[in-house]
């Protein structure tokens, strides 16, 4: 047996029916990345501009609570926004995957950094979710007082802005599963 | 141009040389199953075993420090368990891939499965490593102290049962990467 040369240049013989499937899965990756755009920004912004000032005894002395009095809370901010950044450097990537529909390597590639994004967010959304938890119920053992009792609207916001988080790591999963389903229909 | 049939059962015209490729990507991918299994299971020993108990004042008023005064803590120990159970089972179809090299539709489960995976495991090392953080520095705007100078072969153990963790996630990652390039490298 000789080995037999991997491209042999016959783009004729591609199916049209995978041709047609193919180029469905990279439109739906395109909408996928820039709703994940979105949840990713709102998520860093959310947590960025939040802040609330607290009177203690009388107005002049105040307590002012941050989004980077906890350094968990920065690393999200940061971590967010570099995702942000990946995902619109990724899209003319996936705006070449719906004219070439028949494109591997690259499908690889962005599986490959797909998925340290998808692990890269959830370290971030995760750390300030375990925060989170920790700042409304607190913890007797370590003698760590709940403070969203005092700091509530804070808390609330900060709370909030996990979800758009927590929503792009879901379309992470589906961007990889979306890849994979398009390296697997190739005939 | 007629739609032409996706498998067309002509074995005999994969490449040889595809059919090799894959089959040592295929036994990569054991191996590294094998190596993540043992370090979700020694994370999750490693930090369902541990606890310290420290007198105060004298030996008869004491107090002990388990992982299970923190929920983060348990819920690392039950995600590193579902996670090694997982890898158990795929097993089976890692060795599947190493005999039947050229099989696509399982590949694309366990990329989806894998990705799941790592995103359950990132964030209980992320969520316990947040509160190894906390533990070691305290933070003083939040008024939460430090607890490590009492309790430090307790938080030592804590933080060196992350480190199987976060291998197990690199482990996913090239997972994914290896079934992506045998995906990509069928003809």
């Amino acid at each position: 047996m000789k080995p037999v040369a991997l491209e042999t240049g016959e783009p004729s013989r591609v199916p049209p029916l995978i041709h047609k499937g193919n180029k469905g899965i990279s439109i739906l990756d395109l909408v996928l990345r820039a709703v994940a755009i979105v949840a990713t920004l709102a998520s860093a912004v959310a947590m960025g501009t939040t802040n609330e000032t607290l009177p203690i005894f009388n107005q002049f002395i105040q307590v002012k609570a941050q989004y980077n009095d906890l350094p968990t809370f920065t690393f999200f901010v940061i971590v967010n926004s570099v995702v942000c950044f990946y995902l619109v450097v990724s899209l003319p990537m996936s705006i070449f995957h719906i004219v070439r529909s028949e494109a591997r390597i690259s499908r690889v590639i962005l599986i490959f950094l797909d998925s340290v994004m998808l692990a890269l967010l959830t370290v971030g959304a995760a750390a300030a979710a375990a925060i989170v938890y920790l700042a409304h119920k607190g913890n007797a053992s370590a003698n760590w007082l709940a403070i969203c009792q005092q700091f509530n609207s804070f808390c609330e916001r900060v709370s909030e802005s996990l979800i758009g988080s927590f929503g792009a790591i879901l379309g992470f999963i589906v961007l990889i599963l979306l890849s994979a389903i398009a390296l697997c229909r190739r005939p």
